[in-house]
């Protein structure tokens, strides 16, 4: 590894685990590591935490700079972190500086969507594609937007939030205070709600005994609809047709060439694909919006990881 | 006029009038003329009305370029216009080679309502803003992006469409066949319309004369309004609440420094700008998007004029 030039240390920060990886310049992971997120010990220990998987991670090769995707909104020039939503207690976290100073190294920071919105573009499903969505889908919803060819973050590096995008300004409250977000209705809890709600007339469902031991979640409606099961199909079938509809919004707004959708929730595949790329183009308002494409994410659980490292290797 | 540098003339086609000027530098309109639209007699037909106008307005002076502002879909690169909504037989017009072969002139196309961005851009109220979002309400609800300092058209020129950015999915089908978008909740129609279904209640509205003669407009309900007519406040309190729910999902998506909105509706002013800046802080995401400020468009009726001949005068 010493002698590869052009290599990058990217960190996937979450709630529950800080995954980093040493990724070269073809965006592969040449050796990767792992720890547990002591969010409750605060975000001084967590620092200091990442700067340790660096350390190992670096041993004696040669390394062109630090990305972390945090959730959270992120400042992308200061590389500040503000209430990310799984790490209680970080207020206002200047990881870029903190880290940095800690390391020695150049780093960057950039929200965890947006980073794996980048690592689409560099190394994924969105090679050579100028104007493209990501969405993820999981227990949140979220979004990153590559405007004319770069990563586009707003006025205050808050830009992308397709979660909280209404699909009803009408419908039942979101937890960010606004009504009816596409989040409200196909985050991964709510997909499990339509499921339960269905259940009370359809006992004989293959998701009952799921239920009744409280163990429902989309990835087990997924595998009942995959078994054929008609209320588990009826779920995915409504989820990806809120979802195209949402999309048919942001489609007509920006007019992207492509729709990149990954996530746990994604995994379902054609189950909530099909769906999707039915409705979008039936609600998108013109030929020409219509063309945008909808593709699964090519990176997978390692999007985020590689797009904080080509926050270091293609600025 | 012809010692001045850097003129520009800029035309706004409409389905109804074509309006034409000598637009300087600094946004000034010189010299201002206008033609009916002869749009029934076809695409050639209006293509040579402008020709004339702008041979009228350059006189023997020296022009920089012609930049036209056309409603419907417009690829900028090669300034061809698709279906304009109110230019029948309008399938697809090579609007930038026609009118270059014709006036041996530079010519740039724009969508009229993103030419009014660029026009707010240089001229208007979004000098030295990095990203805002231009917003017009009329008989159409229309947008326009800029973006990193720039208009953003996406990948096939069409981006911007606010109005048809569905605000309930599950609402009524829109003329774009999509539904519960925010044109068919506060097109100036449907504000009529909501007026109408509220005066079955309330018969001793000032507005009910009005309706009888079937005379009911924005225009009027707003006067009704400013002389305290409470239904008139209240279908204005909506519809501005409506727009300020539609656009938290836009300041979540693309984060905003400003909106700027115009457009014949928003001459209601405060009735509409009311109820617009309440809604959207309290129903957008985090305080960094909350900061986003709403204020009206300051070109008016020649937002589209001016705007187009920026696109020659500040490519």
């Amino acid at each position: 590894m010493e002698e590869e030039k052009g290599l990058a240390i990217g960190v996937d920060l979450g709630g529950t685990n800080i995954k980093g990886g040493v990724v070269n310049l073809q965006g592969q992971v040449l050796k990767r590591m792992s720890s547990q997120t002591k969010a409750q010990e605060g975000p001084e220990r967590v620092l200091d935490q990442i700067a340790r998987l660096v350390q190992k991670l670096k041993g004696e090769g040669k390394i062109e700079g630090l990305g972390v995707g945090c959730p959270g909104l992120v400042e992308p020039t200061l590389g500040i972190v503000r209430d990310p939503p799984n790490l209680k207690g970080w207020k206002e976290v200047k990881v870029k500086g903190e880290l940095e100073e800690r390391l020695g190294l150049q780093v960057e920071v950039a929200n965890d969507v947006n980073a794996a919105a980048l690592g689409e573009l560099h190394f994924g499903a969105g090679r050579g594609v100028k104007d493209f969505i990501c969405l993820t889908l999981g227990t949140g919803v979220g979004g990153g937007l590559i405007l004319d060819g770069r990563l586009f973050t707003g006025s205050r590096g808050a830009a992308g939030e397709i979660g909280h995008l209404p699909v009803n300004i009408f419908g039942p409250r979101c937890r960010c205070g606004n009504y009816g977000c596409l989040e409200r209705y196909v985050g991964a809890e709510y997909i499990t709600e339509r499921a339960q709600a269905k259940l009370k007339d359809n006992p004989q469902s293959l998701l009952s005994p799921l239920n009744r031991g409280g163990r429902l979640t989309p990835k087990l409606i997924a595998e009942a609809a995959q078994r054929g099961d008609d209320l588990a199909k009826e779920v995915f079938q409504e989820t990806g047709e809120i979802i195209g509809a949402a999309l048919s919004g942001v489609v007509n707004l920006l007019n992207p060439e492509l729709i990149i959708v990954g996530g746990g929730v994604a995994q379902a595949g054609e189950l909530i694909f099909g769906p999707m790329r039915k409705a979008l183009p039936k609600r998108a308002m013109s030929e020409d919006i219509q063309r945008v494409r909808v593709v699964p994410a090519l990176l997978g659980k390692d999007a985020g990881l590689i797009g904080s490292a080509s926050l270091i290797l293609k600025p």
